[in-house]
């Protein structure tokens, strides 16, 4: 059977690199081989480059990018705890939900979508809740925050707020500095701008925020005490079986972290800069109006208006049967007015831009 | 670098069927487009057929084993019901822990490692649990239990008992029939058997049961009634998106399903038969001593007494490193006595079997 081929250029999962798909069908190790905890060890290392953090305990957790949420308020949620969640989009929505069902007292500060997180409406929102979380780049809406402003503004307070943020779609697609930033617990997938497939759940977590953690979460799965044991060593130094590992999908991490950090942080950043920059001056040319405002817009992600008269559903349609090409719905109420357009990883390229903006023009007659 | 190459012949994971290895790098699909709902449908349609099961809820979760257990108790635990959990080994001891953690009264019917499920005893425990829940082939001690049986003594007792199997190691290595065995809820690994590496759990769940979930589970990744939402449909027959699926693993899964089926079931279980007696009698013929009993043996998995005098630790390093053979250690108590040989999937084959028969006598000088 003929094999189906797509330019996933929605909002992920994104092509891989293709270190991370050559990885995935190397022979498989096993998760207590010495050779896989090095390279364990070593995606360690290599997500801290990525993140700008020296946090000991930063690892992949074994699961799609939102066990990543689930992980952050299942482990530093204690109930009642006052958690503030900025709300400028799905992801931010979907916080609010994860951390009631831990039994957080859940202060929603509402912001339009689209809008970048007010950071002077996030410190008023209470004087000393026990967690703030945002996200950095909002996949909902293609909205970047500045989480860097967030952080300080927190630390100035002087209280023990931890902050926690969501990087799903900004990691190894712009320059993150998670410890400048003063984020104490961060998360994100590995199927945007990463280029490895979905799967995993690159997490970190400062030692501030370790020490506050639950002693015994509800859940087994992702008991960060009991997988630290594993990933970093117990009390007595040496590693302890938990779960197995996902070997294959973390070798394709390993790899294509590998491949962000031999191009460099700085030079990726720029190659999506450049890509997405192209795409929205593109769309701009065709007379399409873009969602998310100047200064806030994620190059990686570009959310854009549907034109008058167009229906959404019928062009990406188009665009996958006749072009083989994916591009995303908006999310929520934008479902039918909004498309998202993706050049993450390894689809932040110009050639990409121009078969896009190519067969939109075709198919709009613009 | 070099790439390592290992004969995984641990209790998992084991090497794979070049058919899983395959799809992985295959080219990679969305989780929202077309042609991936039908290789997901069809993913769970095979998964019915290797596990003998109707159950409309039949998918892979998006996690390694253990989510599979996890979310089996948050999803039908309700706090304060009883759960009589069958002991005999790590994984059992585990759903006692998954279990209480989620507010079960958990009964715990114990029994030495090594021996299986005694029905009886577990019947016995408790006239009318909410659940009971075994585990069909223990990987932490090479024995099986008869789940079949089990099931008919419940159903015969005539209450609402629902009945949870851990089907981790025997999935696509034996003949399941879960529906004639009256089991509600099992879940499995991918990374023994199947052949494809770590990182999904297939479930299943009966319609009696479902009608029996908690309806708004503590976990928002593992809440049933969401993933059905976009497995399966929702009550508007629509499929809405939850979390990204892990849409390269899924292909893997559902390549070795394929590879599994076409070579048929009744077959796969008798070449995993075959190929654990011809390593069964080897070892005996060694003079080594097996550790399950005769008539609970597992074929997939051996479990054998470490010869007294021999460093268990050292004859598995020099396994790894002179022959890139990895065998388990024993689990729990029998850490450094026992060791687990697994001739899974891929591995079940009459060669693996000489190779590492080979190996262990010129280690072992017998």
């Amino acid at each position: 059977m003929a094999l189906v081929e797509r330019s996933l250029l929605g909002p992920g999962p994104s092509n891989t690199y293709p270190e991370a798909t050559a990885a995935l069908a190397a022979p498989l190790l096993g998760h207590l081989d010495p050779e896989f905890l090095k390279l364990l060890d070593d995606t360690g290392e290599r997500l801290r480059s990525v993140w700008g953090t020296r946090n000991l305990r930063t690892l992949p957790l074994s699961g799609t990018g939102s066990i990543g949420m689930e992980a952050a308020f299942v482990n530093f949620v204690h109930p009642g705890d006052v958690v503030v969640v900025a709300v400028n989009g799905l992801f931010g929505e979907r916080m609010c939900d994860v951390a009631s069902r831990y039994g957080a007292e859940v202060v929603r500060v509402d912001h339009d979508w689209g809008e970048p997180v007010d950071v002077q409406r996030v410190l008023d929102a209470h004087p000393s809740p026990a967690l703030v979380a945002a996200v950095h780049a909002e996949t909902s809406t293609g909205v970047r925050s500045d989480i860097g402003r967030l952080g300080e503004a927190l630390r100035a307070r002087g209280d023990n707020t931890l902050l926690l943020a969501d990087c799903v779609t900004s990691i190894a697609g712009e320059q993150i500095d998670l410890d400048a930033w003063n984020v104490d617990i961060a998360y994100a997938g590995t199927q945007k701008c990463l280029g490895v497939p979905p799967g995993l759940a690159p997490f970190t977590v400062s030692e501030r925020a370790w020490e506050r953690r639950v002693e015994k979460p509800t859940t087994w799965y992702l008991d960060l005490g009991l997988i630290g044991n594993y990933v970093t060593g117990g009390a007595s130094g040496g590693r302890a079986y938990h779960h197995t590992a996902p070997t294959a999908m973390v070798a394709s991490l390993h790899a294509a972290l590998g491949r962000v950090l031999e191009e460099g942080m700085p030079a990726v950043a720029e190659r999506h800069r450049a890509a997405g920059e192209a795409l929205q001056q593109g769309l701009r040319g065709m007379g399409l109006e873009l969602f998310a405002p100047e200064g806030n817009r994620l190059h990686q992600l570009t959310s854009v208006w549907v034109p008058e008269g167009v229906d959404s559903a019928d062009v990406r349609k188009q665009l996958l049967t006749d072009y083989g090409i994916e591009i995303g719905a908006g999310a929520g109420p934008f479902a039918n007015s909004v498309w998202r357009i993706g050049l993450m990883g390894n689809n932040a390229r110009l050639d990409r831009v121009e078969m896009l903006l190519g067969a939109l023009r075709t198919i709009l007659g613009r």
